[in-house]
């Protein structure tokens, strides 16, 4: 059975509260016709402080694509190594034990991906499988989730590690000016987190089944306008509502396994944003208290995109996690509009 | 058995021949100090032709990322289907049979990727997973079978969808003036290419293994550099040289599995240049005539990237395919440097 271990997270040092948001809104925008909208969708997130991989002076800036991209290269070099070793360790394995390393980031773009650096630079096998993906954005928590288990099906004695690198920052656009721009520039954080998977072995989420689900139609609603500044982020004012056609896909897919998706253990929900936990607490019929792992990270760190699920994750650990063989649901949602949905059993080593 | 059917290719309608490639090299850059030399890799490459996605005149102009970015995502839309379409009749498949679409494709970027568009345009069902890799660069050919072999080993009842598509015309940049780059405008052409790989049934190769190989501190010999104008496309000298390194790698994966690399009866391997071959003919010690198939695809369309490793395997099929379990090798070779290696027989229907 794959198991996920705990994730190990950081956040960069740079912190930007909500009142500073708040204010950089009125001060740069004091002309927008639609500013008191965007100040109380703002202040809607719930987003207390983010996490900046730059200083906030430097983060208002835009010093062109190549720049922006050159500051993603070398902080991921930087600062996701630590990360790997820490998810490493809490799963007792060494980078010569993982066979696959799933790397989700779609806040910058390498070739080749940063899993030849990490191969590399920490000595884990030449034979190491590598699978970047860059285009599932804040889905892709979910989806490198389920790549692993999939391959861990295949492979039961294989291990994978799972890298989300996400730094929403450098795709500020100071020239996007919608509404949904000016939100999305006090909703995103940055953030790294990381995660083993273990074929066998390993206190964590027993995978059980996994399943995808798009919403018809719905393509153009999150996605990159991608210009010589860079990844310009569309978001449509319909994405919010999306919880009440993806819960019957979480129901689903809990049916399938013989589980009520409303009565289960534990929830590891993207945080998109506080009206995606609304939502899908009132159209799964979970209490909010369910999804308090998202919502924390969402107040902490604001929507630090792919690392959002592992960060949750990291914080029912933080808990002393749940019962032996205790069910829950994980999700990650993201562009497409897309759901990556697992369905697992939190696994004790003492009590296997 | 994961059985990887016969792939559907499409190269686009504009032509350039070898001759036209020197003429331009000549014209445009009469003082170049390394002119000769150009000329001459470019005349080693053996490329007789190869096809482009719009008029040399257009692609000869660089009208900026965000329009290049827009013809991909126009010209992918227009010209995929149509080639998903044929590689599913080959298959016998239908949309709603297919479980995972990888979709590889590193000459442009869209979020959501192409697989959204698939998903909604062709009526592929809403829970078909999406693994869209964009940073394997040419080795992702050879990656996309091995993921859908990984897939339908978890699950021995899915089917998998594999697209390349890859306009390297895009990318062609009018001011990058090495070496290296001016044998690159000589070398590369646009193609896409689709298959399915059946959990069951079909004809083509069942896949039996498969691995990755990096070759140790590369990661620079291949590389994308990010800027305004897009992807600027870096090669090393040294690559050429990397068979040398590989061939064990191949030779071992064979050996793992009971079977001699020299000695196999069909090769599907990624076409990056003559040398590629050459030099693989030699270090794994097969005859020429062995490459047959990724030589007439050099020839006839240039590099395609990840697109060779599949129109390669359509030239095997076309010439009759091979005896029943008749044993070969795919590999594809990439940024990384990564090898991505796969053995598996030839498998006909009426025979099994």
């Amino acid at each position: 059975m794959a198991t996920l271990c705990k994730p190990a997270v950081s956040v960069p040092e740079h912190v930007i509260t909500m009142e500073e948001t708040l204010e950089l809104a009125r001060s740069r925008h004091p002309d927008h016709p639609q500013l008191p909208l965007a100040l109380r969708l703002i202040e809607n997130t719930g987003v207390h402080t983010r996490h900046i991989v730059q200083p906030i002076e430097e983060t208002l800036k835009h010093p062109g694509f190549e720049e922006r991209n050159h500051v993603y290269e070398a902080e991921a070099k930087a600062r996701v190594p630590a990360v790997v070793q820490r998810a490493l360790d809490e799963a007792e394995l060494l980078t010569t034990d993982i066979d696959v390393i799933i790397y989700v980031s779609c806040t910058g773009f390498m070739m080749p991906s940063l899993t030849a650096y990490l191969i590399n630079s920490m000595d884990f096998s030449s034979d190491t499988r590598q699978i970047p993906i860059a285009q599932l954005g804040c889905a892709a928590g979910g989806s490198a989730i389920n790549r692993a288990h999939d391959f861990c099906t295949a492979y039961p004695q294989a291990n994978a590690l799972i890298v989300a690198c996400e730094f929403c920052s450098l795709c500020y656009q100071p020239t996007d000016l919608g509404v949904g721009s000016l939100l999305s520039n006090g909703l995103f954080g940055d953030g790294i987190a990381a995660a083993a998977v273990r074929g066998k072995g390993g206190t964590g989420i027993t995978l059980e089944r996994n399943a995808s689900y798009l919403i018809p139609k719905t393509d153009e609603w999150i996605s990159y306008d991608v210009r010589a500044t860079g990844f310009h982020f569309l978001l449509d004012k319909r994405v919010p509502g999306t919880m009440e056609p993806l819960a019957p896909a979480l129901q689903e897919l809990a049916s399938q396994h013989g589980w009520d998706a409303s009565d289960l253990d534990f929830y590891i929900i993207h945080a998109g944003g506080p009206r995606i936990l609304d939502d899908l607490s009132k159209f799964l019929r979970v209490p909010p208290e369910a999804f308090r792992f998202s919502r924390a990270t969402l107040t902490e760190y604001g929507n630090i995109a792919s690392a959002v699920v592992l960060d949750a994750l990291r914080r029912l650990f933080d808990e002393g996690g749940a019962e032996h063989a205790a069910r829950g649901m994980l999700a990650g949602f993201g562009p497409g509009i897309t759901a990556e949905m697992s369905l697992g059993r939190w696994h004790r080593t003492d009590e296997a």
